[in-house]
């Protein structure tokens, strides 16, 4: 008998259709044997109806109580599931994050997990039930409600599987496994059977939406074996695992593309040591996460330094760089939100010359101008203009994939 | 400095600029320096809607679920609540249920508060905070999410003002006031500035929808100055208390009525001791609570016994009298789903003679036929027609009041 935890996002318990179907799923799970806890997401569109009805109060809404208002999406999914399964025969208990003790950070909108307190899992698995518990969601020290950001849901489900060494999540979604590229960009693209950790983690980072970054951080970090699949599609998905045999022969694995963030440039930047560390520790403060960096080599004594932001977090941001551009003394700040990011992905890069050559030159070739570079071992990025991403990504493909 | 508890009901809170308005009110409150705790209901149709929700899967489901799906509803409203008053400058921060420690019964769908943790309340008070604190759930010694029942937010109310020992708890609603009937029945019904805990008992518990009958024991119970207003007009409303000078002069205080019970009927009863006891006793056991209770004197060995349940709980009484017709050989049971429930309510019935008398006449000359009568020290209640009651109210209210 094996623990499974399965997740279902919010496009699977879109209604109440879906939810039956759902419903379905899990207790076939349960009925060969399998214990099964359920991590589930609010029903789509919900967490944006609740955001929505606080920013219509005002557009700056206390963060504390965005996270009471949104966490409640979560809530009605697991009581929806709980109630399905029961109807069913399957015997279901639904639990929130308070309940069910997932300590979190106190950054609210986007916490990080701490803790999961595995003790009334495990107490209702063992009376032979089937646990629900509310994705995205946790609790701080005080017992505070917080929630996990966007994809948050991902991030419980592995730590869930984490905390209690199930011997499998299984991440269903509204895709049916990892492409090697969006196959509504790349019809063509290709389904991996298997893929790394590492690999999944540039793509999940880069903007191929099958999975939340921190969950696959947080599935690598455990190594709990990850697989992602359809909730409609009956298929066995795509397996994330550390490493698999054959991995060697594919120099690239997927083309990503990135479109939710914007470029800050900070130009005429006195060229002293610590001024690049100012500007990320105050970004770090507001709790903005910086994407790509790019610092220009200085001459007459000014540089210029680049990184990119989620769009979302542009009017914090620019709060934070009209200060810090006074107290370094910078002549400007630009901001770009017209660009697309198109990362090329690939554990053979790191024994494969040439690539990112390669890259450059297929890009020039059809007339795709570089505004920024920034690579890793097994990636490449390049920041375009937004309405050239799609295409960057089919040639790409092409060029590397096919 | 006083210590303030208001609620507001569903209405009150239906819409964000409805929300904004409440804001506006509870910050008045604050600025002449007051201590204020603010407890709210789900916006108005948010119960219904979540409710409609779970009987979508099943039209039975599980109740522990219902609960934990039902209760996020005024979870949004504390939060919405909450950014307002920040959004106003009035440092707000709401709890649910299982934050401040509402601790309740197991009785899912209508539990009942057995103590509320005041700590975490008193603290955020001594640090300058407006507390928001969400209306109609608890949580009991599992930690399982309960509700109390519809109006239960009041209750709850209620039961933060005793355990606060406020100085007054002030229930905001969508009347202004206690009236002698309901004014869309009776026009020119009388509205009263001050009325005794015990009327108000009465009336609330016989359909005067003001306020739930549960929160006015409790205010009777502890001593809680309760006052009854609007949301959206401004004038002093009714204030409810022990005893107020005056009272003896008047007979008959209120005239209500109520549609949502049904009548059950039990003939060909063998007229034997603890036969009554044992069917109150299964009703009781599957928390079906009855409301008018009458016997008829037996003949031939035989009696009859007639009672009302909610009309919500008919389901359920159904199946617990199929056992117990069996069990104790009656020869039937019947159920009435058309029927009112008009009520004579006053202090000085007390004292006055002949005031169920002068009922029975007005009915009879009405043409009203009487199916079922029950009366205490300051009540008569007359079961008749549901078509006819508010004919009822009307003739009544001639009769006794103007």
């Amino acid at each position: 008998m094996a623990l499974i935890v399965q997740k279902f996002g919010g496009t699977s318990v879109g209604d109440i259709e879906r939810i039956k179907n759902v419903a379905k799923k899990v207790k076939a799970t349960r009925d060969v044997g399998n214990d099964v806890v359920v991590v589930v997401s609010a029903m789509s569109g919900n967490t944006d109806y609740l955001i929505n009805l606080g920013k219509q109060i005002t557009p700056n809404p206390d963060k504390r109580e965005m996270d009471m208002l949104v966490s409640t999406g979560e809530q009605i999914s697991i009581a929806l599931l709980a109630i399905a399964l029961n109807d069913i025969g399957a015997k279901a208990i639904s639990f929130n994050a308070m309940q069910v003790g997932i300590k979190t950070t106190s950054d609210y909108t986007k916490a990080k997990i701490l803790d999961i307190n595995t003790e009334r899992i495990r107490k209702a698995l063992q009376e032979g039930y089937i646990v629900v518990i509310a994705g995205f969601q946790g609790v701080d020290e005080k017992f505070n409600i917080t929630t996990l950001g966007r994809g948050g849901s991902d991030t419980t489900a592995v730590a869930v599987a984490a905390a209690l060494k199930a011997d499998r999540c299984d991440i269903y979604t509204d895709v049916d496994g990892v492409y090697s590229a969006d196959p509504r960009i790349v019809p063509h693209a290709k389904k991996y059977d298997v893929i790394t950790f590492d690999e999944m983690l540039e793509l999940a980072s880069l903007g191929a939406k099958v999975l939340h970054d921190r969950s696959v951080m947080f599935a690598m970090k455990y190594n709990v074996p990850l697989r992602v699949l359809s909730t409609f599609v009956e298929n066995e998905g795509t397996l994330i695992v550390k490493e698999y045999k054959g991995m060697e022969n594919m120099v690239v694995s997927g083309i990503a593309k990135k479109t939710d963030e914007v470029r800050i440039s900070i130009v005429g930047v006195p060229d002293k040591p610590g001024i690049a560390a100012n500007i990320f520790q105050r970004l770090a403060e507001h709790k903005i996460n910086v994407n790509m960096i790019v610092q220009s080599v200085g001459h007459d004594g000014k540089s210029e330094i680049s990184f990119t932001v989620l769009a979302t977090d542009l009017a914090d941001a620019k709060n934070v760089m009209k200060t810090v551009q006074e107290e370094i003394g910078a002549s400007a700040v630009e901001y770009d939100e017209n660009i697309g990011i198109v990362s090329v992905v690939g554990i053979g890069m790191k024994t494969t010359f040439g690539v990112a050559a390669a890259v450059f030159e297929e890009l020039a070739k059809n007339g795709i101008n570089i505004e920024m570079i920034s690579t890793s071992e097994i990636k490449i990025s390049v920041v375009i203009k937004k309405e050239l991403a799609d295409e960057a990504v089919q040639v790409l493909h092409a060029r590397f994939i096919g």
